[in-house]
Parts: C-alpha cells; structure tokens; sequence
C-alpha cells in the first residue's frame, strides 16, 4: 500500500511508521519534518499536501496538540486550541482527504487515553479525544467508495512519559511497538468505524 | 434552589423546565426568549448573564446547535459551526460560571443521541456530542468547592421528531416527561462526571 503518515515526526507517529515501515510505501508529512511539508492547523496547507502525495491507499494521523492545565485557569482561548489544532486538523484531513484517497483506502486518526481514562489539567485534550471517536464511529456510516476509517486510542506512550511527568498517575505506559500493531490493525485490516485501543 | 436554565425556549429546554419548575426558583435564559437574553456563542455575553442571574445552585445548558449534512459535501466552516455554538458555547458556560455557581452546586450540560447510536448526516452533532461527554467525565476530576458535572444525552425527543422526519431511522423517541427526570437526577442527586442516558 502507499500510505501517508501526518505527523511521523510525534511519539505517536513514529510508532506507526516504525510498525508499517518495510512492507508499505511510507510518504510522510508534518510541520517540521517529513517528505512534505504541512500545517493541520491551516486547512490551505493540506489540499496542496495530498496533490504532492499522488494515489493513496490509506492516510494515518498521528498529529496535533490540546491544551493541558488546570480547570480554573482555562479560558476560552486555551480550550480552542485543542479544537484548533488538534481536532480540526484530524478532521480536515478526512473531509479534503476523502477528494484524494483510494477506493477501499483508510483513513486512521489518533484520540489517546484522556476520554477514557482522565486526569487533572486533561479536560481539554479529553474532549478533543471525544469528538475524534464520535466523529469516526458517525463518518463510517458515510464513507464513500469502500473507505474505511477508525481512530487508534493509544495509553500514553512510553516515549512520551519523559515529557508529562507527574501528569498520568497510575497509568502504564504502552510501548511503541505494541501501539504501532493498532495501526497495523486499522490500515491493514477490515475495520471500520473503531475506536482501537492500545494499552499496555 | 435557585436554577438556571439556559436555552429554555427549545425542546430539551422545556423538558427540563417543566421538571424542575414548582420545587425550584427557575431563572431562563436565551437567545430568543427567557427572562435573560445570552447567546452562548458569544462568550462577552456569559459574563453579564451571570451577574443579572445572581446566586446559582444549578446551572443547566440545554443550548446549542450543530451542523446536519452529508459528510462528503461537509466542509470545515460547517464542522467548525458545531464548534463554535453547541460545543464552545456550553464549554464558555462552565468555564465562565465557576466563578459564579454556589458551593455545591452544579452544571448539567447536554449532549445527545448521536454519539452513542449515529444516523447519516450527523457526524457535527455526534463529534459535538462525544466532546462534551469526555468534556464532563474530565472536568468533573477539577470541580472545585463541591460543584458537580453531568450531561444528559437524551434520545430523539418527541417534540422534536417532526423537525428532524427522515434522519433518525429506527431511532424511538423519548417524552419530554422522561427526559426532564434526567435533568432532575442531575440537578437533584449527587451523581458527578455521568452521561445521564434518556431513553425511551
């Protein structure tokens, strides 16, 4: 398959393309590294992305960033930069997608362990992990020419626990290569509609 | 208690005035009606709301609108208008009213069927939906002072099966009567960080 990872250069995209590498044509894309260069969150950036991308057989994301901190400090501008950057550009790249990939192509999107299991300072990114799942378990009902699309839940990942000391109490990690298989099972497998869990 | 009800004038709205009214002192809320004029999506005009509405218990948004439409036409300014109504306007509610609500009191948001049992067309209003459903069982970890968090997410209501004819295939509406006790569970009980579901 010829796949299109947004986002290669994040934790979560790494462990993707570490897991699809070898039997696939991996075409990577993200703001600061990657074969092409793309912004999800400035929606003119992706139209031109998919033209330089040719014929794809699946489209996997693995970007995008929420708010973290505290209830009683957020504001209304703190908690539309989840809906900004994370969530608008994950579905931007479905709705613009959907003119550029494949018959019976795929679409996988990445929400993450904060909807289903939260913690302190979360509310933000839990709710952009929310609507990503819902949308994708809606969007199956509509997907056109055999597409498919399912959004990959991964426990925070093992590479990531450096960075968000102190913020994920109790929760265990999940190694790349076990969330990379949720991938795998997404581009490669029959699903549509999921939300594919990868815990540790 | 002292309750205010945001977007009284539609048809959740009523349903959780007429179950509230009599045991309560109820102030209403809207764009259009109601005994204070808001409209959700302009944050600017939560903060005068709350200062006309005085000392809260209860704060309940049955406010908001998402886009309805095919998922292959959809485009971004239609997504983003779920968003920035229905999503961003019940958000701005909480995040702005926790200056305001009493000790122990309680925000009861609302959602709706279409994450949990989606119909084409409606992956705004599912994505929506799952936002303020994670939104709740997040924030819910942070409500300081004794304050609760809960949304409802009721079924197809029946005053509003003639709006929607054709969308909601198979889906079997909730009364207004039952939907309303959702709002009471809420309002009156002592859950916290719950989708409370109003089934028919």
């Amino acid at each position: 398959m010829r796949i299109l990872i947004v986002g290669a250069g994040g934790e979560g995209g790494k462990a993707a393309l570490r897991a699809l590498k070898g039997r696939h044509e991996i075409i990577t894309a993200g703001r600061k590294s990657g074969d092409i260069s793309v912004d999800l969150t400035d929606s003119a950036s992706i139209e031109p992305m998919f033209r330089k991308s040719g014929s794809l057989d699946a489209v996997v994301a693995t970007a995008g960033h929420s708010h973290f901190g505290p209830l009683s400090a957020m504001t209304e501008k703190d908690f539309r930069k989840g809906l900004d950057d994370k969530l608008m550009g994950q579905i931007n790249l479905v709705l613009i997608g959907l003119k550029h990939i494949a018959d019976a192509g795929s679409f996988t999107l990445t929400t993450g362990v904060l909807d289903r299991d939260p913690v302190r300072g979360g509310a933000n990114a839990a709710a952009v992990n929310g609507a990503i799942s819902a949308f994708v378990r809606s969007a199956a009902l509509e997907m056109p020419r055999g597409i498919r699309i399912n959004a990959v839940s991964p426990a925070l990942l093992e590479d990531s626990v450096a960075r968000f000391a102190g913020v994920f109490p109790g929760h265990i990690p999940v190694s790349s290569a076990r969330a990379g298989q949720a991938y795998v099972k997404s581009v490669e497998g029959a699903l549509t509609g999921q939300i594919i869990i990868a815990d540790a």
